[in-house]
């Protein structure tokens, strides 16, 4: 099935924390597309990947950057297409730098930014299949199915606890 | 026409920088809802409104929120449409407690992180545009032409001020 | 006996540092429940088990979450109890991110913010106890007592590194 | 009628900041104390003033300070009163200096920190009303009627922002 | 007099800051080029702006850009001439944003960072000119008797600080 | 022989970085008193150690603590010798906390802040040996020495380097 | 009278906030002189100033810079006479970089850092006088008397304040 | 051959760091020196080391600290070649204290900052080959290729991954 999501890392060194994200669009059976292309050592790879995305019936872009993280707004300079942006963390700022450069894009190129690291790997997958669920009411059951497993979740961790208490 | 946006900000303090928001969205003709409704000082009102908005047509939420700022996050919880939160400026801290309010969601509930202020409130627009050009081809068009229109904009400063230093 | 004091953590994982809490309320024999309930994940659980507290017999509240801690301030808006949240470090920003999330909460809804992790952990439990100790002098007089035990450790500590430095 | 709530300033420069949270202690008609005391430049009189709060009928304490803003926890470690702290704004780090100084207490001595500056002086006011409500009914009510008035500020700005929509 | 250093900053509000650089680099009567070009508006004109540099007899490149700041790295991607990135100020976060989004560039493709605003956009012309002048004899006279006047002028302001506590 | 410095740390944990301050008293024979006394936990025994200090010979005291780090302001309120602040690290913010707890003291009341942790704490320790050393001319000397030792190490490392780079 | 404090100022912007310094020196009748001298811009000068300056009886000297302020630790570099050293604000960064570049000295080197800005300027003269006055009984009498004054107007302010509020 | 590039530290605990420096320096064929001089310790060494530089055939160079970082500075305020300043990371501040040290080089003398730790280190020996390329055409070309090769890695990452999720 053709990818409707690219997940772009700008270092190989990013993907243990992408898989995060590649796991969650499996568990949703949304088709991904993972690759690897720099802002700054591979600038025109990285321009050719995204302006071909659209075309080849990529919805969303998830981009990943640590440090100066300028690969999820060049890429968003280089599409229409939604853009998800994941601060890294790591470094010795860990993680402040790669979010100011991410989420204080200038106006007119928006990139939606999630949480440094991990957690923002995680919920950027969550939010392109919220953003894909739009049009695909499948989708948007599984979307609801997954909050009320989360809520079912704390609710047994909650009656664990006060079994435990007792 | 019924909205497609939704606008909610937790204080009419914020509205003159949601104007920023409401005007793109105008200039893109996509038609919205502005609404007041706080996290914590009326939170039945912000859940009806949330709940209610997928049914109601509403595709994607913008919610805006400054200091300790729970809006987006609260808002996101009770929907599976996409999230969008802007930091309100302002205050002490100059929105970056609003930055890290909105931005560290926890993992299972996303919310796409825009700038700190008038620059985020106007990606967050554009930001909503661009989504809902995903399944709306006129509006694809107009996006397209708006970035044509901004790289001219670049082009016409550059041109006079190559002028202007002969 | 029925609970005094309610514990709310966002997740699990925040257990092991509000066992701190509890090992001072229970030092100071006041009954307390622990539960577990996300602000963003089961927000309706958080919701009714908040509107519920006054009308159990609870009389103060300590809410504890980490990253966007959105949980106390949830929890204060549903609520007249005094709430009093506790920052949990962890994550990049090392708690950063969740003191301010709960320490600038806007007008109207306070929350009484204690210092991030562990240290805000036992400080919880002891403001918890002055405030309770307000209608109960046998309170007041173990607290007074464990000052006292406080200055006198301070005092041991302070004989044995003289003795040390003979 | 004796004062139930003593506030504490350590420079009458604060005194503009703390009038928003004495207006909120008159609005529920808590009889209250306005005292000027420092922790650095008169010691002896802050221990005195604090000492004989409790005897005088005391049953919270809110201390407000800038900069290494030590007042509040100062005032905590002499009295079993929950103090509330509030950390002034101002300065050339805007009050950061003073959040950190008062709400990274060192366990023992919890001081209850607001948010900085004006929000965290009406919070403060609201704080003390919420604890003493606990033991009475009527400040309860007035709380809870505060609440709802809030909630109807909100809905009433919402309905003007429609109405001017249209 | 063909320009051998090209000032580029992505936006013309940042011109007023840059005016500075361009006078210092008057006063060493280095020809330069001031031209506006976005990394996210206009990031195609940038591309072709900064291939065309190198042969057209440029041998540094100044480039300035506030908020989420890509303009210098994603310059410095594009050419092997030294490339001087100046943050610029203003903005929520005072530069910090732009700061980080500039000096943290990754390993392969630096950026020679200086001072946040005027500072650094004063400082770029004189570090352009410290570079040019390592094969420019004339030029490096002209900055030495720069670094004596500047001597001589804290010399006068000195003495003039004498004579008036006199 | 009498103490001349009297070092004081809010909590025995401290010990094994004031430690390095001792040894370097040592290494210069300043006599010194080593004593654990806490501004929150034991405010009373503080007083008294300050107040009697400068009665007893001591002519500089050295206080360190960590988090909201009031002892060095609360010591530097109690007596008019000069007061040098250690801000100890560790704890969530890295002690960022302590250092602005300590460092922004209000007008009145000086506290001479040396760095955070280990380094502070050694050159507190010179600090006092400078401060001793304008009315003994041999702990001059010892200062002069140590300095061009600190030269020749340097000098030393720096040769030792060049031989391995042959 | 020959100076015993020397006030070095990288720039003559730097001022008027170092009048306050002055202003508090007159007041103590401690005789002083101010001097302008760059550790950058006249570093020749800047190191004459500072070796002299025991030789003349200098006793203690003030540095004040701000941005990247590495006057303090230039001028304690070349001295054995204790340096107090105040951050300027002013700036982006509003003396968080002064502060850093002052406080963080490295082992060997130590600077007395005071708060940033005219609260430091003030306090690096009181603690020049409480240095000083370690061998002069005279000015421990006016520090003693300064303390007690300053406690008085505490004093005073309140009362104005108490009878305001009836 | 005699050295082009000179490379300076402030202490030899920075040279595992600085090895990253002299490592790509061998890669280009660029002679290099490596020294230890310190601006507080050995601020005479520094100076002499300094001095010398341009008359050896020095033409960049490269100065290192960490904490206060005033090295980089102390280099660039005594000579006119270009002075790339690294800031160290480690310490309590993870380096954020040495990158304010170095960029915020007030207006006269600047210094070309890199990123904080080995990413630093490794671009500024890359941009000190850019600087020295300007008047080397091989050098150039080897810049070019080292660029390609970097490209080239990128993309045969890429594919690895491509076969890898296949």
């Amino acid at each position: 099935m053709s990818p409707k999501v690219l997940i772009v890392m700008g270092s190989d060194s990013d993907c243990p924390v992408l898989e995060e994200t590649a796991k969650i669009l499996e568990q949703f059976a949304i088709p991904f597309e993972m690759r690897i292309a720099s802002a700054h050592r591979s600038p025109r790879k990285t321009a050719d990947l995204v302006e071909a995305a659209a075309g080849r019936g990529i919805q969303v872009i998830i981009a990943a950057a640590g440090l100066a993280a300028h690969l999820p707004g060049v890429v968003a300079a280089g599409t229409i297409l939604p853009v998800i942006g994941v601060p890294m963390g790591g470094g010795p700022l860990n993680g402040v730098d790669a979010l100011y450069a991410i989420v204080q894009m200038p106006a007119g190129i928006p990139v939606a930014t999630t949480a440094i690291g991990r957690t923002g790997a995680r919920n950027a997958a969550l939010l392109a299949a919220q953003i894909l669920a739009l049009s695909d009411p499948t989708l948007s059951e599984k979307l609801l199915a997954f909050r009320e497993r989360m809520a079912c979740e704390i609710e047994e961790k909650d009656q664990k606890l006060q079994r435990r208490d007792k």
